[in-house]
């Protein structure tokens, strides 16, 4: 856990605002606005490296200073962005080797967002020079909590300066082009180099050795940028002022764990985008980024309304908007900021939702936006420094998801979708989940699920085989331990190092043209997409719990899934990629044998999240994502916190509604 | 209207013709089968510059010179084609920078058609060179009629040229780069250019007052180039020689209106494509080019059959290229010329529909264009200076339609399509339609609907406004008033300052996933694609026409459509995509309400199209566009001038036929 | 016939071997578990550049040597890959000329395969030096029987080097400029060419003459390289080496019947790739491979359960790969080589099927690979020299194949489709036949088919004259006859020349936009995609066999099949392209009116394949390719080779079994 950032005091809530887009005169209207909203933060500054610094080396930071003590005045905080994702046209015009290259080679335009080389060496001096000018004007502003770097980082270079780059991080990881030729089997198709010199960026699908290399190169280039920054800031900010940037859901181009390892504060942008909210797979993303620094995290951008960049932007249903804001902070989000404001009359996104339309007055969408706040004024106290605790375990790996999509082998096998396969189960049931790198700790967990962890080394072995022998029960899935850290195929069958844990091997794997029925003792159902033949390597520790029925003449009457006991823990293994309805009965079934229980027992729909408080305090968030009434009972009394009701047998919630419980008194379950 | 296009005094009928592609001994045999066709006017030379000119400066136009008297011994005009879509080998050989560049930076390949950079200046000379040598050769010709200019003017440059000279054009265009700066709201992603030499040539999305402002870049390139073949023209062709060129349909590259404002006469390349013809949307297309320059036009080319771009090239159904010749000229063709007589044995047109096949014999569409040539006999002095006159105006901007393109929101909502939903309930009750300029008069129009009107100008409010005021009757539909002339948005709610004269707002748009029943008094539909929640500005004059019903919580209830009345004139304000159903009734009984009636009531899939003779006389163009026999009955007796017949009741119509009538005795409707 | 290849005394069986990804001491290992699969024949270093020459001029080539003798020692032959397909770091670093340019015009990256620009002049000299290398080596070795040069031909370079090179190629070609402008048509689009410098290397659509002429161009340089190899080892090797290529499937980019001139033995790459085999389709493939030389094939590589590269990468059924090894045998592959035996730690090739899996150990399809093993112990010797005759041929082009990629003018018209829509009626019957090039005799077939022969030559008209003049029977399809060898249209109405002896010409063509029913005497069923309106010149020869229904008005009641005959020989021309049922149907009849009877009647699913012995015995090659059981019931007593079974009445056949039968005596039939 960071230095930095504490179990934050309250639930802060609040939208990113570009006075720099507005005159001087609107600014205490705007204020006046976030305050009937109830907002606590505002979010500044982050694009507005043309206005700040207009010219190379002239600053103009009164504006934002204004605008900063306004907020103050109306009890605003402020998050100050690092303008870095859009360098003005002075800075890429001095020096066009800030401008980035793209895959066909030609430099990136002008005039859209993060068209720098991450690499650039006076992309980095520019950098520093901004960050250092608003670290001396604002590092010591009592209301800056904190500062966010950057934005969504997501820009690959392909200049020569990056290729340079990637070949002395290569001689860094490496040391020899031997040891590289070796380990990316370099004899094949005669890819051997004789010179480090010879090693290109790869350019679509290339040799899985030199693709996750280069994976890694981009993290290394990103997190030295970020690092550059961090250090920058850390001469002029106090201790306890946090430094975050805003990541995007399941995005990749880098290793978030690596990412997130400098920051104090994990951060994340969610965007339904098209379509409605599904909490039972978005709740996820959530626990991914609590994972990052496995503790609370900002919900830095959301929607208000709709968004402005798919096929068909539509809005969220009435009452969505607040019952996804209840779903982050029930998942431990500390913070909800909607993007925007107000958008600007000109630029990209004049389409993108805001809570203040082009006439400066509130759109629709910001009536919800003050129940929010409302509600948050009622219980921000009560959440005080309150977080999640979960008795399942899902790990994840960057690594595994490059490798999976660089060879798919099935269109439909996706690293996501599958891991989502085993947390909805979870998520139905209202049994808390952490998403947490592959590498974590597993101390504590009643269950551990590795999904697809392609990707094995000795650490990882090592660490799941020691969670087992002290009695952990461990989930192993379909296309485990395949390849070795260089993205080469380990020497041994999968899965790998595992199959001594596993009690099985798997013979060979099988990508489906059609589902295959399952014949298990308990789960009826299909496998779908994948199936590995299995063979038990230790009959006397090793069940079967499933079997192939007839399928394409080489899985038939083979095991499907198998756990094994040995007297400490139990390892079961998932051959079979298995259709929602058998997979939900199967890992209920695991959940209920690990003595794991739901948080509350609700109807379908209705999402139950729990938070505690370091007193100890359950506070359950009861949420109905559904468009009808949905009636909890409820096992005890309970205080309603956001009515002040106290509810005796259960609660009837409306379409999209919310409640906020605590026991009237504590009772044992 | 143009000094040199005056209404025809015939309707032209012919085709493009290549002699240069043939030995001089063919030439005779294809014009007796121009001839025996019926053909008056044929079209020369338009892709001939390396026959005309074969090395620079070296011109040959003896065979040219023979081919148009030989076709002028047959009774046959001429109009002449500038070459300059075609800049042959030694050109680009000689000068590299007359090649265009495409969007990723290569030079455009020799060998296809407009491979040239429009704003080159060695072009420009070339191209003044070849259209001053043609001028001088053939410019007093009595023959030669009519000049067409290049063909189908549709490429892009992203030279550095180009570049240089579109931030000139901005210099021209915004004085200065604070004004740039403001209009485009540069503070936005740090865009602000603090030197003109900064702005790109956008290439993708980009700022959408750049966007607008490239766009009219382009439009003003075009006219550069068309007005230096004009000027050059103009000094040997005679006043009442006229000048063209063929646009294409929808396409909007350029704003048509801008560069149909220097020709004397409009006229367009129609292509059903893939499929049969829809007459209830072609024939706004019709009505489209008759608006370019609000007169006649020329249909300049038109599918024999069929073309050969498409994925599916079909035949048109037998009969159904003479009943589009005929729809052409009800909506206002005063020519129609099919693409092309023959094809060249080689070239990439080879599978082109042509009159004549390779072996030189007629191929079977031959006759009907044969059909087509004894109407035109018959029919052609009937017709002599007739025009189109319309009660309904629909209104036209290229400048929103770009806006749309660049920012759907809806990926079903398009511009053209949502003009059409405005257009078929015309067409179908056989009510001629304007689509005209939405900066145009709007005199003596019983109704004027400007759909989807995104961009507004004070000029156009001034015009709507004033329009009403003097008791007319004005649709205004969804998007409309968003925008201002730098694609920035307006200061106010939708429709902007059109909200006065509408008595509503827009207090938010809603893109649907999903269709919306809305509940009026009169009719029963849903809303698709697009939903405006509507705020009633002044009870006491506007109705509400339908409401939406049960929707996504922020539109239910809400006045979908309205009008509003206030002693002047009526404004309906459709805040709701209408499905056809009953977008149809609707627009039905608002023109009903107007006292538009129908030219005729006929049956489904038959069209009536008037046109009014210099003297006065009703002319009806009666066109079964279905493949089954239909019966009209009419209420007067009636002349028909293609079978000669005096019909006292109706007239039995075959699968695509036509007749053309006049009333015996002219008698009060 | 080839010098060097004799027919087979043996069917080969192996795999491809790259012993240089594996340290020594795993060689043996591998080698006994090819002999205990029955493996025959190895395949080697066809990517072992880097392996084999480290460094410029500096070779390596013992490590083969000591394969090659573990290889024999074992029992197993060598067939050795020229290596050039993967030319190493350190030669396109020293020479970046060698690397190909791509359209967009950027050199190639180096790390995966065929990256070289076939005619860079420093590939040719490296090529050139590794080749003697090798075969200074190897040349004389006793084991190795056969060389493969590089691997499956498919780069098409863009450089300025080829461009200078293919305008040598065209003046070799044509001489003058006046010939090529004459024979491309060029005064269309003013493409005329005053200096040979100005002709491009096409890029997308572009002029058909341009177009063809560049493709024969791409088959030159291929056969100049590949040449270039040959004479190298021609000067090494025995007279009784064969030299081969291994080809992909109906894959086009160069004419496959030029490039096998120069070859002693014709082989190709055959993977399923998604699903499974339809060997009603696959066989034509074989067929054409068949035909490249005229003689019997090598399978130089199938796949080992599954592919990589494709979206959905399934395994063959079980027993589907050994029916396939038996399908290529039957249509006269005399050898069957999987791909891979185990795949590399490391490359792009991960997740390709092979034989061995990462452990080293058997994967489950080695067992069916054993199998087949076995079957070839049998009846290897049985099998020895015989060959397969058809009755039946069809004449394949790949001119005509591009002309219609270049210009389908219906999606849905596919050469290759079209191709097996007269294959599969004769697969379906067990009647064999021949794919041969459109310029080969003709002499001794029943039954002559020219599907869509688009492309006539004086050659071509004559030779297929001469056929019917000698009573043969032809059948023309649509499209036929409609170019000249210069992609030119052809001065006659289709099918040009040939008109005069299929008695009918084509008045137009029609692209389908959906089926038209036809009325024939015996054939009920529709034409989709394709219809011409037949006109008939010669009543008295001619007569119809299908005419069209109601249609699109142009084709209605119009002859659509026909069939002419003068005493001599029978030509049927196919206006229609008939739908599955009915061409089946016409198919069959004609084929039962020429003569030709199956092999042997088998229900629906079985094939049966004849090869011919040296000795004159018909070995029929009886194979299931259904999951379920076939019986088949026998004319004759039969000894079933496999099994070492005499039977007397039939055969039960298993899913996807194979019984390979002689007569017990041989019968007249």
């Amino acid at each position: 856990m960071s230095a930095a950032y504490h179990p934050s005091q309250k639930i802060y809530f609040g939208a990113a605002y570009y006075p720099e887009h507005w005159p001087e005169d609107r600014w205490p209207e705007d204020i006046r606005l976030m305050q009937e909203a109830g907002m606590t933060v505002s979010r500044l500054a982050e694009f507005a490296w043309s206005t700040m610094e207009p010219a190379a080396g002239e600053f103009d930071f009164d504006w934002l200073e204004k605008v900063i003590e306004m907020l103050a005045e109306a009890g605003m905080e402020t998050v100050l962005g690092t303008p870095t994702a859009a360098p003005p046209a002075w800075l890429v015009t001095a020096h066009p080797g800030v401008l980035a290259v793209d895959e066909s080679g030609r430099k990136v335009q002008f005039g859209n967002r993060c068209h720098y080389c991450v690499n650039s060496v006076e992309f980095h001096k520019a950098s520093a020079r901004i960050v250092r000018a608003m670290a001396e004007r604002f590092g010591d502003n009592p209301h800056v909590i904190g500062w966010q770097l950057d934005n969504e980082y997501n820009r690959v270079c392909y200049c020569e300066h990056c290729q340079k780059r990637f070949q002395e991080f290569l001689i860094d990881t490496y040391g020899t082009l031997d040891a590289l030729n070796q380990y990316w089997s370099t004899a094949y198709w005669s890819q051997t180099y004789s010179a480090w010199e010879q090693i290109p960026i790869p350019i679509g699908y290339h040799n899985p050795g030199l693709l996750l290399a280069f994976k890694r190169f981009i993290t290394a280039s990103y997190r030295a940028f970020q690092q550059m920054q961090i250090d920058v800031l850390r001469e002029y900010i106090p201790e306890e002022t946090w430094i975050t940037h805003n990541f995007m859901k399941w995005y990749d181009l880098y290793d978030h764990y690596e990412m997130s390892a400098d920051l104090d504060l994990a951060s994340w942008d969610w965007y339904v985008g098209t379509g409605y909210t599904d909490y039972r797979s978005s709740g996820a993303a959530h626990d991914l980024v609590r994972g990052f620094k496995r503790q609370n995290f900002w919900l830095m951008e959301t929607q208000p309304a709709h968004v402005n960049w798919t096929p068909l932007n539509n809005v969220l249903y009435k009452g969505e908007g607040r019952a996804n804001a209840w779903h982050a902070i029930g998942h431990g989000a500390d913070a909800v900021l909607y993007w925007q404001w107000r958008s600007a009359y000109g630029g990209q996104e004049q389409y993108h939702g805001a809570l203040v339309d082009q006439s400066g007055q509130p759109r629709p969408f910001y009536s919800e936006a003050q129940m929010l706040g409302r509600d948050l004024e009622k219980v921000s106290d009560l959440l005080a420094g309150s977080t999640v605790k979960a008795p399942v375990a899902i790990l994840f790996d960057y690594e595994s998801k490059w490798a999976f999509e660089w060879q798919r082998h099935h269109q439909d096998f996706d690293y996501i979708e599958h891991l989502l396969n085993y947390y909805r189960p979870f998520a139905r049931r209202n049994i808390p989940v952490d998403i947490i790198p592959a590498d974590a700790s597993l101390d504590g967990y009643k269950l551990v699920i590795a999904p697809a962890l392609n990707i094995l080394t000795p650490e990882r072995v090592e660490k799941l085989a020691d969670y087992v022998e002290h009695n952990g029960k461990l989930v192993l899935t379909v296309r485990t331990g395949m390849k070795d850290e260089y993205n080469a195929l380990l020497p041994n069958r999968q899965p790998g190092p595992l199959a001594e844990i596993a009690g099985v091997e798997v013979e060979d794997y099988y990508a489906l043209t059609d589902p295959v029925l399952l014949a298990g003792q308990r789960f009826q159902g299909n496998a779908h997409i994948w199936a590995e033949r299995l063979r038990i390597l230790d009959e006397s520790s090793v069940n079967v719990m499933a079997s192939y029925g007839a399928a394409n003449g080489w899985l038939d009457g083979a095991p499907a899934v198998t756990v094994r006991y040995t007297g400490r823990g139990f390892v079961y293994y998932f051959g079979a990629y298995l259709e929602d309805n058998i997979q939900d009965n199967t890992l209920g079934y695991i959940a209920n044998f690990a003595g794991i229980r739901p948080v509350l027992e609700v109807p379908e729909g209705v999402e139950v999240c729990r938070r505690i408080t370091p007193a100890g305090t359950d506070v359950y968030i009861v949420i109905n994502h559904t468009r009808g009434e949905r009636v909890v009972e409820l096992p005890w009394s309970a205080q309603e916190h956001l009515s002040g009701l106290v509810l005796e047998e259960g609660i009837k919630l409306r379409g999209y509604s919310v409640a906020v419980l605590t026991k009237t008194k504590q009772e044992e379950i």
